[in-house]
């Protein structure tokens, strides 16, 4: 492609809707457009990029058997009625974007494809022979994001690759699923990013066991825990720990004391002269399942841990699933106006203690079970702790369940875990800490939306059996934006190689000079002859211009043909390194050829 | 592939949703599923299809320099105000699906781009030297169609190629459209279709030129009148023609006759004993424009004429700009309801007269101006015609134009040309009608959108000029759908060799036979090798079924490893002609390859 016929324009400044670096080079280098909140135009450049990570994802998913197909955007909200999911994603959590066509009929525009994939299935299957199958699509989604961000990290409209897979038994599944793992790897390998698969939530898309592909970056919205030795890694939302061993407690007996100001637990070991650990803290939650049922759920926990509302999320769901697919949680007592809805009397915040009592919660309808009462496993085992006297000003001290307070039946591990705590499956391993961008997420879902939706099959033994099923996604343009997001430099972009939009730049300092054309038009032909993919800066600009235009847009090698032609060579600048060599204009093609290749197989 | 491997299911009855014969084939042998009115899920067979045909759209498309990208399917309504186009295309005739998203603001899902390309230009375009830039995207669009229909025809998604180019000047518009006309012809040819390019109606895309590519098939949803010496051709919608001469007329004096039962022109003439040449018929409209105006319009046109109501709506939005971007219209008097709007006393239906005058129109804010009256070209020359008295029951006969009734001052050409009439540009040539299928529209825009949206550029004299734009689409997933209207037998399905899902099938008749298997493996690798497509059917069924789907699928060669294996030979199936031959074994690769160069030729 010549730099003249395209729609090119690179930008000096960031733009204003930016906040990190990877949005930042993709808008000024001419990558993308913003057309409306978190909706983005991909440019020529952008789209061979994007085009060239969905040939790699297209590849590794041929090579295990699946199949490509594409399923409609739109979907009838009756499919999502089955699975019980049409009030969660349009009104819940209200990610889906809903409409009504000219009949008034309501569609959801797909964020994911289980429903209408289910009812393929639920279609086309129906004997054991069949099984297992997988299809796949990629394939623009859409979410209504409440705050869209980060350019094609966060959008309302990105690129998905989804996939699909239906088996007769879990054996099955599970082959599937570790064939995907090793699909993913190699994807993400061949893309040149750094990434960690990490155990992850399966959040809306359920089914219980997933596995999260996080691309590593300092910018990343998620926070990996993982152990030296690679046995261990997990989304802090999923990741188990065991938590640091309480301190003895100071505490000899029991004692009501005044506390003035120590409505944090920092404040309250330094009054009471002890160890966060020596405490218990109850936090007040308002949940507010799909169903527009209200619980009030109070979690006590050991004064240094922190409530993961994920995983709390997750035991309110389990533990009422009468209520609904989904628990929507909030902290109760921050919102003066939903507490004045169930509040009879004025809560002692920061200073409630493990029972506290019914009498504070008026009755209302809406409230059933009004009340629940939770305790996280690292407060159970505690003696002679300190905690919340129910009165404001006021904790105790020496306390112990059983006797001042009695250990609620609910026993739940709803902690946060946290760089520097001891591995479950190596307690000399200690977590490390990092941050990454979540590109791909595989579940097994099991029989969630089989059963919902009534996809069977016909067993060998004649048996009807719903499906055992998993769901694979890859995020393509969150993944080509990651991949920019790991590799920069305060020129600009440094593409991998094998996702790059053009392996090869050619600079023609003066376009007037009709050596230096020549030269660059006898390149330019030999290149795209031996199937390297080049951009010729034949614009009339300053050598200067398109040496800055040509780092920023991030292309692997840079050839320039300037004064060393008159010697028969020309300037090579590798991208990434910035080093420079010159090379016998006979011998561009298989010098590059040979550091393409090499760093293919990097 | 293996079949045995594929989501593959054929149908022996036809679905009830299909009308004709591709939209049933195509459900029948497992290529589309309905999801909901008017949204189909491609499966993998369908997939390969749509492919194939995308990458002979993209080859042609590059080739003429044009860059792909993809813009956002969420429109924000802000830019299609700009155009004056959201009103039209969200309520008027409400094709376009809206949607508000979490904070209420309105949102359209792409039926076109050409807002938000213009706005992309706009942003990027500042010189002349950027000129002429052509981007291009395939994609899926969204209409809200009236009544859904005919599977891939006319559905509520569907892939598009949309292109559109920006140009310093028409000539330089021109050029693009021609490079366009050409790379379409091209397309359509590789795909293997009979297609007939005619002059079109540029209906709300506007602009003025535009021409259709029609895939003729007997289904096909358009009129397209040619002439045989292939110098004319258009859609009815749009065709130009010489009427047949008017008989001399019978009457001689002007008179008014009672004429029950006579508000046809057929039981007129009979009455009178007159040729429909001889009369004037007088048909009223009511018309809506999208800023809510209505007005009343009476079409007097000789009798043996019909209004052209595509021309009409052209006619009547060009009158009056100011009332908006699109007329809507409807014959106003089978409306009852309508009528007694703005009827002040009952109308003599049947027998209106072409003076019809204010008395019958009531006063009324909304309808201003409150009627209009044109005449079509037909009608202007007659002499001594017949036509309505105005009161039911009766006509008029001899009457003539500046005498009994004064003629409109809006001569207009407003009738629908059909076959059998002479040709505008050689009355020798006698229009002839076929049906098409509509799969491409190419439009010379010229400044319509650029100024709306004040997409400019400076020229080399450093005026600040608005672009001229052009835009191209190509129904992509209709096409493929059009190519089986065009190609199919009792059997099945008949693709052509160039967008086949694969180019081959090997039945194996007996997989239990491991000969025939042997033979059948061998010759899946080895055309595979050859980078041929081929699909074996390895499934456990009989042979008769295995077959029959072959037929039906429309595979273009199916080879059979059945008894001939035993003399070194498999039988060969051409799918178009169904003949059969030997080959040897050893031949296979080499004789399909001729085979396949051949077809891809032709």
């Amino acid at each position: 492609m010549r730099l003249s016929q395209m729609l090119f324009n690179t930008l000096r400044d960031d733009p204003a809707e930016a906040e990190i670096p990877s949005h930042k080079l993709l808008v000024r280098a001419g990558y993308i457009r913003r057309i409306g909140s978190g909706l983005y135009a991909y440019l020529p450049l952008m789209w061979r990029v994007l085009q060239k990570v969905s040939q790699i994802v297209r590849e590794e998913m041929n090579a295990t058997g699946a199949q490509e197909c594409l399923l409609p955007q739109l979907q009838p909200s009756d499919l999502w009625q089955e699975s019980g999911r049409w009030d969660t994603y349009t009104k819940a959590e209200g990610i889906m974007f809903a409409l009504q066509d000219r009949q008034k009929r309501e569609l959801g525009l797909g964020p994911t494809h289980e429903e209408v994939i289910t009812a393929i299935a639920r279609d086309m299957i129906r004997s054991y022979r069949q099984l297992p199958v997988h299809l796949y699509q990629i394939q623009t989604k859409f979410r209504d994001e409440i705050r869209p961000r980060f350019g094609l990290m966060r959008g309302r409209e990105f690129i998905m690759k989804d996939g699909y897979s239906f088996h007769t038994d879990r054996e099955s599944l599970q082959q599937t699923y570790q064939d995907m793992d090793r699909a993913y790897r190699n994807m993400l390998r061949r893309c040149g990013l750094k990434f960690q698969p990490v155990q992850a939530d399966s959040g809306a898309i359920g089914g219980g066991v997933s596995q999260e592909f996080m691309v590593l970056a300092e910018a990343g919205e998620d926070e990996v825990l993982y152990t030296e030795d690679s046995q261990y890694a997990a989304n802090v939302e999923k990741a188990v720990s065991l938590p640091a061993d309480a301190q003895p407690s100071p505490f000899t007996e029991y004692k009501k004391v005044e506390t003035p100001n120590t409505n944090t637990i920092a404040t309250l070991c330094e009054a009471l002269g002890c160890d966060a650990t020596n405490t218990v803290k109850n936090v007040l939650y308002q949940t507010v399942y799909d169903s527009g049922m209200t619980v009030l759920v109070l979690v006590s926990i050991r004064g240094d841990q922190e409530v993961n509302e994920v995983k709390l999320t997750n035991e309110l769901t389990a533990l009422a699933p009468e209520y609904g697919a989904k628990a929507v949680l909030a902290i109760a007592v921050p919102d003066p106006e939903a507490q004045s809805k169930w509040a009879a009397k004025p809560l002692p915040l920061g200073y409630i203690d493990p029972g506290l009592g019914d009498e504070y919660i008026s009755q209302q309808e809406n409230l059933a079970p009004k009340f629940l009462r939770l305790v996280d496993r690292t407060a159970v085992d505690l003696q002679n702790f300190a905690t919340g006297a129910n009165e404001t000003g006021y904790h105790v001290m020496g306390a112990n369940w059983g006797e001042q307070f009695v250990l609620p039946d609910r026993i739940v591990d709803v902690r946060t875990a946290k760089a520097g705590d001891r591995a479950v499956h190596d307690p000399t391993q200690i977590l490390q800490t990092a941050r990454g961008i979540e590109v791909g997420h595989i579940f097994q879902l099991g029989t969630k939306y089989s059963e919902a939706m009534n996809a069977t099959f016909t067993s060998e033994q004649g048996e009807e059996l719903p499906c055992f099923m998993g769901c694979y996604g890859v995020g393509v343009s969150r993944l080509a934006q990651a991949a920019v997001e790991q590799s920069y430099d305060k020129n600009g972009i440094i593409w991998p190689v094998a996702i790059a939009p053009y392996t090869v730049i050619i600079c023609v300092p003066n376009i007037t000079d009709s050596q230096q054309m020549d030269v660059a038009e006898k390149l330019y032909q030999d290149l795209q002859q031996a199937g390297i993919e080049v951009l010729l800066d034949d614009r009339k600009e300053r050598a200067g211009v398109k040496f800055k235009d040509a780092d920023l847009i991030g292309i692997p090698y840079r050839l320039v043909t300037g004064r060393a032609i008159k010697s028969g060579k020309v300037e090579c600048v590798e991208r990434k390194t910035l080093a420079s060599e010159e090379v016998a204009i006979d011998d561009v093609v298989s010098v590059l050829q040979d550091r393409i290749q090499t760093a293919l197989k990097a």
